[in-house]
């Protein structure tokens, strides 16, 4: 069986001999081969040539035996396709930001082939060379998640200046998400007719809103990009981190993978969100600093919770700068381990 | 009735005729006249100069009705004490971590009069300045926090290093809460003697943990201090940001009150704790930054869910240094506003 087949029948519940496995920042910054290439190249340019990009995404695969590529890129693409100036410090910082009613307005419209049609050639690149072998993945930023960035104008400091927007000014910030899904959904129908396998929705700062807000400003958005794609046989996950306390709402996102961080359980996501439900993680990043018979307890651990059904094995959280590559190998030797054992 | 016994009547359960209201980092950065002094003097000597640690201590209270004043002070005077050198730039960086258990037992032991003492003689400033009309809060780092901070050495990079040690030396681990414990517990009870009507013990960093891990490396050492300082007459506030997942804890913590974040709301702690569970909280800092009406309506609903009774108002994080000082006006009137009209 194909890692790609593998993981598409994970994504469907169906029983594989060995659950699919990778991490979420495979490609980039912990690897020696990426950073030798970030002294020649800004990241903007690593994302903007498709040679670069697709060979960054392929790094990873050359080294761990994952079952999944996930383009080389950044969620701040669409942000910059609507004409804001993003830079990397390495933290992203915006040189201008959204404030007012003719902020949003002044967004600009944006046919996705000619504003990041960069992805849809690193894509097909990196598609041809997979083949059939391996899944490939696209991904975007959510609305919400897109939102912050583009009000605060960096991540650094808590995202005060976007939520009191949205507590505020609800019907602004609205009308910027409503911006924001239309081209979401835009970009993610191109990834799909490059040829990608499954895509992830990152929705990383929604951790920062109560069950109810969720339901107000994250959770109409998300629906509509899901139902949007729902006609493609593209599966779509969706990613939070600190979602445990948004679990409740899952259900409701139309997504058929619930990707969750390491804080709860999947035995408890099971129980919240019935044992039917497919999951994508969740191991503790900060594990594969640990000696690999730690880390090799762990995800047997983790994997015992799901009998290795519905789950598409990853970390909570993106892989730290600092993780060693030993760290990484143990971690994908442990799930192949697992699965000769049960 | 005065602050401080409406304070304490909270603390307790009982009825007030308005609930206490005060702002965790209410005193400092977001303030003009704590800035003035902060270009005169470093962090570090504000916070040692007892003088001017009661001077930024007093300033929110000449401003806001608050009913409670908390000591200007930071939870990194523990490790400094211990003979890790901290400076503030302005995040916290430390210029030696701990990593070995070589470390752990060169951390200096200390008596904290000898060592924080300045603390003691800003609170016994503080305490006569307030006679009996203010509650006067003192308050800690909890050991996983602080260990947070001592392994890493940074606040910046979400604390791998510490948490890789946590699953790969739990051992070693263990050793460094255990002397946190021991040391915070000092630390405490030397405040308690200087005069404070309650204190926090501020655990940030609990919320990277699932509930497995917080049971075995938070909960051990936290009841313990908890029940190290029952036998005072100082009722004890126990906050962890990003609570919700962890407070099926809460109540084996032994603390008097959960002091929550504005991820869950105080209706629902109460489902899962008890409605007698006295709660500290909780909006959303960044709703101050809205228009003072929407203040008012987030306020009164908050305050609707536990009809203010065994209920201190506050923040459910700190104040952000961008607050303005309209929307801190505005909120704690609305408290006041809420009591009167119902």
């Amino acid at each position: 069986m194909t890692g790609k087949e593998r993981f598409l029948k994970a994504c469907r519940g169906e029983a594989v001999a060995r659950p699919p496995v990778w991490m979420m920042r495979q490609a980039g910054r912990t690897l020696p081969e990426y950073r030798a290439l970030k002294e020649k190249y800004t990241f903007w340019e690593l994302c903007r040539t498709p040679d670069l990009a697709a060979e960054v995404t392929m790094q990873p695969l050359r080294r761990f035996p994952v079952d999944a590529a996930i383009i080389f890129s950044d969620i701040l693409v669409i942000p910059a396709a609507m004409g804001l100036e993003v830079e990397f410090t390495p933290a992203p910082h915006f040189a201008t930001t959204v404030e007012t009613r003719q902020d949003v307005d002044n967004l600009h419209g944006f046919d996705p082939l000619d504003s990041i049609g960069y992805v849809d050639a690193a894509l097909r690149l990196v598609a041809r060379e997979l083949a059939e072998e391996k899944a490939l993945l696209g991904f975007s930023g959510a609305p919400f998640t897109l939102a912050c960035y583009m009000v605060d104008g960096t991540g650094r400091k808590g995202f005060h200046k976007t939520r009191a927007m949205m507590y505020g000014e609800p019907a602004l910030f609205s009308a910027l998400l409503d911006r924001l899904a239309q081209a979401v959904s835009g970009y993610l129908r191109m990834q799909c007719e490059a040829g990608i396998t499954a895509f992830q929705l990152f929705d990383t700062w929604a951790c920062d809103l109560s069950l109810a807000e969720y339901r107000r400003f994250v959770l109409p958005y998300v629906s509509r990009i899901f139902a949007d794609l729902a006609s493609l046989p593209v599966p779509g996950i969706y990613y939070a981190n600190g979602v445990a306390n948004l679990l409740p709402a899952f259900p409701d996102t139309g997504a058929a993978v619930a990707g969750v961080d390491w804080r709860i359980s999947l035995a408890e996501v099971r129980r919240l969100l019935g044992e039917d439900v497919v999951v994508q993680g969740n191991l503790d990043p900060a594990v594969l600093g640990a000696p690999s018979e730690v880390i090799e307890e762990r995800v047997f651990a983790m994997l015992d919770e799901t009998g290795g059904r519905g789950h598409i094995v990853n970390l909570g959280h993106g892989l730290p700068p600092t993780t060693p590559v030993a760290g990484i190998e143990a971690f994908v030797a442990a799930v192949a381990k697992w699965a000769e054992e049960r």
